[in-house]
């Protein structure tokens, strides 16, 4: 069966609010810097009022992926869950004007729409502090398993592993795609992420997912092991493709026995690293679905990572489809 | 009586949905561009529908303008309504952020917070399609008296003429500011709002207040002149401090039978205008209450604006009050 969405993502629905301030002020709040935290409400009223001035930017790991994915020239869709408030209507409207298929209804009760508090640091490094409300009330009624089987690639957020009837969704998501046909790949998101799964994810590894995304920190936290080299052997051995980001070091893509090296797109100024990951893996998706040889989708990768990099949020800017087709 | 605040300004209290768009997009919709008109929550809909991804940030012209001063290390205040939802909540924390002092209680009823639609054109212009909502349910209840005669300056916006309840708040604090001695500032805010009111912005211009800011088509409308030497000569006769911006041309301040002409601050990049005048106008009251000579008070007001026209929206991203010491 052809397929009528490219990347079909499930992932957290997040508004980003993004605020500026020193190293000084993560420590000061013991906020763990360069990692992503789940926080419930009463604490991200506290931290919002402790942010300075913030901007707003439709966020959530795997939404960027697609968006991105989008802004390629794919066809991808998204589910996942805002509440029917006024940030809902913000990520439902930039989704959808992003060009991405968005039909996951907006829930009339219940906790408010997800927001992911991000602190960037002057070295462009981003520190989120995550409340879920709404995302986690994903649960299988919102999957609708025909857009499953019409999707070249189902793509999971680690992220949204975490709370148990969007972690119920996801595992159906993958029985349906798999008896499809179709391609699982599913991120690992966070060291704390993959400390809490470990097993799951190493499981799911094993047998369900074909493509595997994660950064040094990531890969050997899986493993529970320091040294990179002896975590890429245990990733060879297990999944069919990884691909390890190492930010400045570029990307490191593995894959039926070969180990394909792809260096990083060079940037003027870091300005803000949210969504670096998210749109390498839109990026190395978008060609993996037109059937380009892997290192050249990691170079997409590369290209549409360095375009997020050099501004404040994590949703494309720049015409990414006119700089791929510019640099490749 | 010495001051509690440097600026106690009134406005509209918005949040700025900021997308991009080329020319060919305003012409196709019919909106004018490079001017602000008010929209009605429908039409409102309507647009943000078409818009593309948005980033959100809060705004507001004399919000904006003491945002400013404060972060020139000024002590302003703000009157504006908001509602009792998501947007109102980002406007609140966000001023409050900044350092200016914001007491008016958000509304639980009536229209939500009030929103402008911004299309940021290639050429670093913006055309604005503003939704009132719940600003113009300001009223003379939310003004409070004893702040308006602590403050050493009140800062009207002319935007904000246009609904009946705010400006009768807004002629009530003239009143109260002159009684006490201080100073009344006001802003023409756009050529629209000019042709709508000119009448009374000429009336007021005699008597009420004491220094008014406008760019170059603003003051020729208030005359209904193509010339900007008769309309600056009007200005001259009836104006007791004149600030005229003009854009990469400076400005010019009229002021006691003298004409000061500034040059415009250098720009690396123009990338959004948004919020230009409205920090020129902050800049220049910082200065202004600092007792600074008129010209240092429109080199700081060019200096602020130069910041602001650097990066999309129209709060100050950058440390002002380091710009003006360095440049000053």
């Amino acid at each position: 069966m052809t397929a009528a969405y490219d990347v079909l993502a499930i992932g957290n629905a997040l508004v980003d609010v993004i605020a500026t301030h020193d190293a000084a002020f993560l420590g000061a709040h013991a906020i763990p810097k360069g990692t992503m935290r789940l926080i419930a409400a009463d604490e991200a009223e506290r931290l919002y009022a402790l942010l300075g001035p913030g901007r707003e930017v439709s966020g959530g790991s795997a939404a960027n992926s697609v968006a991105g994915i989008a802004a390629l020239g794919g066809k991808p869709a998204f589910v996942g869950r805002v509440a029917a408030d006024q940030l809902g209507q913000v990520f439902a409207h930039d989704i959808r004007a992003a060009g991405v298929h968005y039909a996951t209804p907006a829930m009339a009760d219940g906790p408010p729409t997800g927001r992911c508090l991000i602190v960037v640091t002057p070295d462009g490094d981003r520190t989120m502090s995550t409340y879920l409300g709404a995302c986690q009330e994903l649960s299988v009624a919102d999957l609708d398993a025909e857009t499953v089987r019409a999707s070249a690639v189902l793509y999971l957020e680690g992220y949204l592993w975490d709370p148990p009837a969007p972690r119920a969704a996801m595992r159906l998501a993958i029985a349906v795609a798999r008896a499809a046909g179709r391609t699982v790949a599913f991120t690992l998101s966070d060291v704390f992420c993959v400390e809490g799964h470990r097993d799951d994810f190493r499981a799911l590894l094993g047998s369900h997912i074909d493509i595997l995304f994660g950064n040094e920190n990531e890969v050997r936290a899986l493993y529970r092991t320091d040294d990179l080299g002896t975590a890429m052997a245990e990733l060879a051995r297990h999944a069919t493709i990884t691909v390890v980001t190492r930010s400045e070091k570029g990307a490191v893509v593995i894959a039926g026995g070969e180990t394909i090296e792809v260096p990083a797109e060079p940037v003027a100024r870091v300005v803000d690293t949210t969504g670096a990951g998210d749109l390498f893996a839109g990026g190395f998706l978008h060609g993996f679905v037109a059937g380009r040889p892997l290192a050249e989708c990691a170079r997409i990768g590369g290209i549409a990572a360095a375009e997020i990099i050099s501004h404040y949020g994590a949703r494309s800017e720049a015409d990414l489809k006119a700089l791929v087709a510019a640099r490749l």
